[in-house]
């Protein structure tokens, strides 16, 4: 970790503050998301809604870090890897906050009223919810620790995330060609599954954010082969 | 306006530049959103493919405002309304560049294959589109002025483009209903009237951070009742 050598012990006090409270931010989406695809699974309606109803928090997380990071700019004045820090809490902070947008969208899904029959195609997105999950908890903890070659791992996850996805909206397309009467409620399945998708991709972009704060290198737009060879 | 106030008119210079800068991106999203739906209008596979080659440059343009924005803090340590705009600007880019994304997603739909009788449905997604960029217009113009009442009723203006999404995607069911083997077609189509309706999210951000700059209010989240007493 690169903090712990200022002069001042309050601005480390400060920015590990921030940090901390960014990693409680990143755990109570990553609870978001696995209680709403819990409910999805269980169709358990009470969890649905306290995950709908708990979202504010998330963002009200997002509003107090977003004002923390700019006090301190404005206190502190940091520069090189202090402000880049800064500049990445930002950043991830916004896909966090989006992420646990996707939890609410996922309760609400589940909140539908399938056919018995519909409701296993909910099982298609299990395994999808999963993967989503597993890529988020890994990346919160190459952000906990600051680890490049973690975040670069996690970031190339998002291809299994991205076939499961295209498999499952394969599968809801041949349920709804096989029972057109059934595309409203399939349509609803497939938006959630979208959701689930887009996950990855906020994931890929702390990713990105991670290899700036370390490396000092703006990864994005670079295409995914090209990563390995900025963090060399 | 809250710049041409400093002491030191380098920094005045700087800050300026960077303003411009955005604006010359929103000016090439709203381009690109343009021929995507030109190029899906008229089925124009060169434009399409113009747009999808084109949207490296919009990329570009957010990492390099990125930049200059955190050399600008680095360097001149801006405070109060100076450092609220330089945060507007990082948090604005970020949609732009999403909003070109879309752009390029809507291109890649017009290369598809529809047949004559689906290529109709395309005229669906027209309205949609044509609302958005006037939309994204809007808010560019508010944008410029640092106008908070033009960006607080750009924000509404999402209203009509949510109700015109919904019916198009009413419309697009109904069709994969009547016509089961148009399904994987049409979802193509129903791709990108998500895409389009999501320019509208975007837009809405980008008047949030408008708000956030000239009234110094965060105004996320808190419900499109409440930005009418905030901005008050």
């Amino acid at each position: 970790m690169q903090l712990g050598r200022h002069i001042s012990g309050q601005f480390n006090t400060e920015l590990e503050a921030i940090r901390t409270h960014v990693l409680t931010m990143g755990g109570m989406v990553e609870q978001q998301l696995t209680y709403a695809l819990e409910a999805l699974h269980n169709h358990d309606a009470e969890l649905a809604k306290r995950v709908m109803h708990e979202d504010h928090k998330v963002n009200a997380m997002e509003v107090a870090i977003d004002e923390a990071c700019t006090r301190i700019i404005a206190k502190r004045q940091p520069t090189a890897s202090d402000l880049r820090l800064v500049m990445a809490i930002i950043k991830t902070i916004t896909d966090l906050e989006r992420i646990g947008d996707v939890a609410s969208q996922i309760a609400k899904v589940s909140l539908e009223n399938f056919t018995n029959k519909q409701h296993s195609l909910l099982v298609s997105l299990e395994s999808l919810g999963r993967q989503s999950v597993k890529m988020m908890h890994t990346v919160l903890d190459a952000y906990a620790r600051m680890d490049v070659k973690a975040a670069t791992e996690a970031y190339k996850f998002d291809d299994k995330i991205d076939a499961e996805y295209e498999a499952v909206v394969r599968q809801l397309m041949t349920y709804m060609m096989e029972d057109p009467s059934s595309i409203p409620s399939v349509m609803k399945v497939m938006w959630a599954a979208r959701a689930i998708e887009r996950v990855g991709d906020r994931c890929q972009n702390i990713c990105e954010y991670i290899i700036y704060f370390v490396k000092g290198k703006d990864v994005r737009h670079i295409g995914d082969q090209n990563i390995d060879d900025v963090i060399k």
